[in-house]
């Protein structure tokens, strides 16, 4: 039983437009509910019949013998909102509303949705819909839909966010043989959403695997939140489509630039551990792996083939899934030996020539099951002439009770002369292909689960002391006085600094006096910038002085900045130079944060210096949630990485000072959301310590 | 007919060892031959028999009332040598020899195989296999194979060097409604190997795609040469296995150890123009798709739905796979809009709504595929309950016959409902899929050929001027006789040079006497390196200086060097130091070469210095036949190439010489095959000219 148990299993359900024509949506609703064998009441609504398909039909929604627990709404648009009033009136718990006509027609059904989701509020009831296909699910049964049809029963949940997903994979999923524990059509997404229906899904005893085609999230947080706790339970399949509305968002941070719309949903997916699947095969590939097959405990897979060809390929197929071949025990090399031809391969993949019958599959795949160092099998048919399709298949049935922890899969290459052994798999729950390539596929996306499932429970995330929000407050307070939206460096310094970040000293001087005051407080040498919030590339202006030793040189180079930047661009305001101390060179990295307006604020971690967009060596992770072990799995994703841990024989850097740099700007970024993108670039890291050089803070 | 006619084509075949017990290998080869229908005389050969299904059964071959243009030997290995020397004595033009137990056996089997080869040259006979399962070809008709079954007609040729794989796809091709031209079991490709076959399958004429399965490539350059051919006639699709047996070669030089085993047959594959397919579903979709489509004029993609999921779902393929979605012209939009229902989606993927009947689909098509924009279409159908498959695949049908050079492709998305219509495609040639990623993924094969096929006709490589091979073999001759493998700094140096690449003047001083001279005569300023090609990391044990002014700098330099070297390193042969003139800094760069066993020496070119294995920024290309738009081509696949033009404002480099470099290098290591492998790393590209700082070349 889900948390929505109130929509698939009420005690009655309404179907308010109910007909009596065939073919009309209203009628075909009322059949499916008959057909479906629901147990609890149904109510027809329409004032104009008096029986519809054999049950007795009401007038209206408030006429029932008894209150609706669920009404389905498939009335014109315009009557929707009249209806819902009444239905909240008569005590009508939730709707499902089918009509079509709101959000998806323009700004007066937008209004319309609106002011039904009021509705909904002031009576408590809550929405599935509007225009959507309805719900379905084969083991309370009910199917309070307009689908064509009901689908096998089954431990697949199908949440989508397209109607017609629905039909044609419910159409589809007949051929293929694939049984569903729910359907759902998401509709708009009004009130109730994806993520509503995954957590539902995830304590539904009758699911196994939940599976999703969505085009976007409607609340970020709520998601990551559900999908989190959802897949400590079970796999969570995403087929997210839109990706090529992709393309670099207008940002004027690096790091905005490096992030893609799609970006915050791969990020997210992969931080909660959502299975995303890339493609509709894939989906549907994933979904039938994970009905049938157990979890496996590691990545090490076994192959049996009667032909050295498919073997070659099932091998590449692992290597490039990142999974890998089983190495046997000597135990299982020895019986092999023993029991196959002297030609054969004894070791992986197990060849065990064109000539085999069932017996040496049977034997062969036996041992290998048994073997602790194989985590999962898959057993590759070639049709030869001597082949015993059925007697092999018949063997795999075996093989998967004796060993029901380990996946089993088989790719039966060939038509009709294999026919009998592809149905009895079927019929015993083995997912069996035509080619070698999708049974790996679905080998790997169970080990992707399994090492979701298997991370430890969720940590905290790191406080740490000395955040002083005051500072950054009397800053950004400045800053908007100013109205200015980009931060000098010296304040975005300050900022940073203020959240214990160690952002190189930088003061901004306002006479050539002052810098080199300035320059003897902080220590030679230093280095000059024009402070200037509309000058993005400031060397190229002659805006930038380095090196500087005494205060003479500050003197100087403070003068000659001001007259560089005078002469290139006249008409540009410069607030004075920034005198900042100059640190060692180190290793380059850039840290910065964009903000997703579903996910929040995103991280990225790389490679910095001016090269950043060209190499585009970053990874990214959503601020929410994140601990220090994300934050040194997004370290090791990049070739940074390689470079702090010491490349080519130099000392590792401080990797530990950078994991907490990371978690500053997180909590800095998550207590100021006013922060609307950061980059820091460089930060050099150190042998000891690091230092962020150039701090830039654009602000809403 | 193919240039191996006398194969698929023979007067007479013979089948040496025919049996007449069924399910004998030597029995279903004589009935193939007579159920096949081919049109010329068959001689089954046994001592034993007289009549083998009412065909008169000889004796022995030299025993036929005519000689047997083509022998099918199906006898026991040790008698096939013998059986060859008489097939060569009785006029045998040539052999398929189905028998096992050679090369795959072991050495005593190689040896056996390498005799066959002989007898075969000593008659002028080829040879198809050893250890095959035979060939067949629909149109001929011929079916001298153990195979059980014949293939439908049409117009794939397969290739396969795994038996197996010929019996999967034929007993598979039935229900996949897939015919062939020909199949080709290689077997262990002793004589005849996949690039005759290719070669023959272009010429055919009733072949259109040309399809191979390969393990490796039995000689490279007859490869090249014949695909390159080839794929200007038809297309050409490879699926080669083996890919996992890669990992980075035990190399010395960088640029061997970016080139994994794999990478040969990559760039081989792309250099002669091959489509590769990834996996076996690609390799038959890649099929169906070019065996019944014309090749598009360009990558322009309309879609056309009825659903609004799976369109985006195919816009996210469109912009994944590299192909555009067309734009209409205001024609096309304004028709559209004219006859659509008002919510419909008018511009590209066309949306006909989820009420569409055919009508609106053959509209919508008929516009669509006039349109000048649109190179091909993509028709998506979910079964909606007023859907009409078959009437709209018939609207496909007709659209196909009116608009042939635009390739069209649907994916009737589900199952029974619509199979009418999926049937109706699939017997008119349309390419029909469950899931819009295939359809998108056929498309994108097609389009990857078109460029291809659209490239300018070979051009000749450059020829350079002022290649002095004289003074190579004089460094060579001395290396070898100092029992070297590999060159010091200053001989590789000279190598390159004489080749008309501008290294570096790089000298070798035995004296900190010596070396003031030399550098006195290079100017200043100067650097130091200690020579000794043992040592790797120079810098590391001091063996470097840089920046020398003076004579009595580079005085002092060498004995401090030599100082260096001779404490960390007390074992190791230094020859004395290099001196070279200090080079101004450019872009890092590095062209390299390393030599692959089957291809011959692969050249690369990427962003160079010390992070070059980090980075992995390199490209690589095939020496043979290496054109100058070729070495432009692979420039522009590096980020080196992003630098080179003018990166954030700078000036741009010197492109010219650095294609000029690597074509000098191309004929450096063209002309002595003696070089093994060479790095130059760095190289500095100036906006004019370009230095080669560091060289190093190791020679057999």
């Amino acid at each position: 039983m889900g948390c929505l148990d109130d929509f698939f299993n009420p005690g009655s359900v309404a179907i308010i437009g109910a007909s009596k024509s065939p073919g009309k949506i209203g009628n075909v609703i009322v059949k499916n509910m008959i057909q479906s064998g629901f147990p609890g009441k149904i109510f027809p609504i329409n004032p104009k019949e008096s029986n519809i398909e054999g049950l007795t039909c009401y007038p209206s929604i408030d006429r029932t013998p008894e209150p609706a627990e669920l009404a389905v709404l498939s009335i014109p648009a315009v009557r929707c909102l009249e209806t819902a009033e009444t239905c909240g009136k008569s005590g009508v718990k939730n709707l499902v509303v089918i009509t079509a006509g709101f959000k998806e027609t323009g700004k007066e059904g937008m209004d319309l949705e609106r002011k039904l989701v009021e509705v909904c509020r002031r009576y408590g009831m809550r929405m599935l819909g509007p225009n959507c296909v309805g719900i379905m699910d084969t083991h309370i049964p009910i199917n309070a839909s307009f689908a064509a049809g009901f689908p096998l029963k089954g431990e697949i949940a199908f949440i989508s966010q397209s109607g017609a997903m629905v039909l044609s994979i419910l159409d589809w999923s007949y051929q293929a043989g694939l049984g569903f524990s729910k359907f759902v059509s998401l509709g708009n997404k009004a009130d109730l959403t994806e993520a509503h229906f995954i957590e539902d899904a995830a304590e539904d005893p009758n699911t196994r695997v939940i599976l999703c085609y969505i085009e976007d999230v409607e609340n970020g947080s709520h998601f990551l939140e559900v999908t989190r706790r959802a897949n400590r339970k079970k796999p969570v399949i995403i087929l997210k489509s839109g990706t090529s509305q992709a393309g670099a968002q207008a940002a004027s941070s690096h790091t905005g630039a490096l992030a893609g719309s799609d970006l915050a949903y791969e990020t997210a997916f992969r931080q909660c551990g959502v299975i995303r699947a890339r493609s509709m095969p894939e989906l549907f590939d994933l979904a039938v792996s994970f009905a049938n097959q157990p979890v496996p405990a590691g990545d090490r897979v076994a192959v049996i083939t009667n032909s050295g060809g498919p073997g070659i390929i099932a091998t590449d197929a692992i290597e490039l899934k990142g999974l890998k071949m089983a190495r046997f025990t000597k135990e299982t090399v020895e019986e092999l030996r023993n029991y196959l031809p002297a030609e054969s391969n004894i070791y992986n993949p197990v060849d065990v020539l064109g000539d085999a019958k069932a017996d040496r599959f049977r034997f062969s795949l036996e041992k290998v099951l048994a073997d602790p160092g194989v985590d999962s099998a898959v057993v590759l048919v070639c049709p030869a002439g001597v082949t015993e399709p059925a007697e092999t298949a018949r063997a795999l049935i075996d093989m998967r009770k004796l060993y029901p922890a380990k996946p089993l899969f088989a790719a039966f290459m060939g038509g009709e002369k294999l026919e009998e052994g592809v149905e009895l798999l079927g019929e015993n729950g083995i997912p069996c292909f035509t080619f070698p390539e999708p049974a790996i596929s679905a080998v790997s996306g169970l080990v992707s689960y399994a090492r979701v499932r298997n991370l430890p429970e969720e940590e905290e995330t790191s406080q740490y002391p000395g955040l002083d929000a005051k500072t950054v407050k009397a800053v950004f307070y400045d800053v908007k006085r100013d109205k200015r939206l980009v931060l000098l460096g010296s304040e975005a310094a300050e900022v940073v600094r203020a959240y214990g970040i160690p952002a190189a000293p930088t003061l901004l001087a306002h006479s050539p006096e002052e810098a080199s005051r300035q320059a003897d407080q902080l220590g030679y040498p230093v280095v000059l910038k024009i402070a200037s919030p509309e000058i993005m590339h400031k060397t190229d202006v002659g805006g930038v002085k380095i090196g500087l030793d005494t205060p003479e040189q500050v003197h100087a180079g403070f003068l000659e900045i001001m007259d560089n930047v005078y002469r290139y661009l006249p008409r540009v305001a410069a607030y004075g130079v920034e005198v900042q101390k100059m640190m060692p060179k180190g290793i380059e990295l850039i840290i910065g944060v964009t903000r997703d307006i579903q996910f929040g604020p995103l991280i990225a971690f790389g490679l910095g210096g001016i090269y950043v967009n060209l190499l585009k060596d970053v990874s990214f992770r959503l601020t929410k949630g994140l601990t220090n072990r994300e934050i040194e799995n997004m370290l090791a994703e990049t070739k940074a990485y390689t470079l702090l841990r010491g490349y080519r024989g130099e000392k590792p850097a401080d990797i530990k000072t950078i994991v907490e740099i990371i978690g500053r700007v997180a909590s800095l970024v998550h207590d100021f959301p006013e922060i609307t993108e950061m980059d820091i670039n460089p930060v050099f890291a150190y042998q000891t310590g690091a230092a962020a050089l150039d701090v830039k803070i654009t602000v809403s």
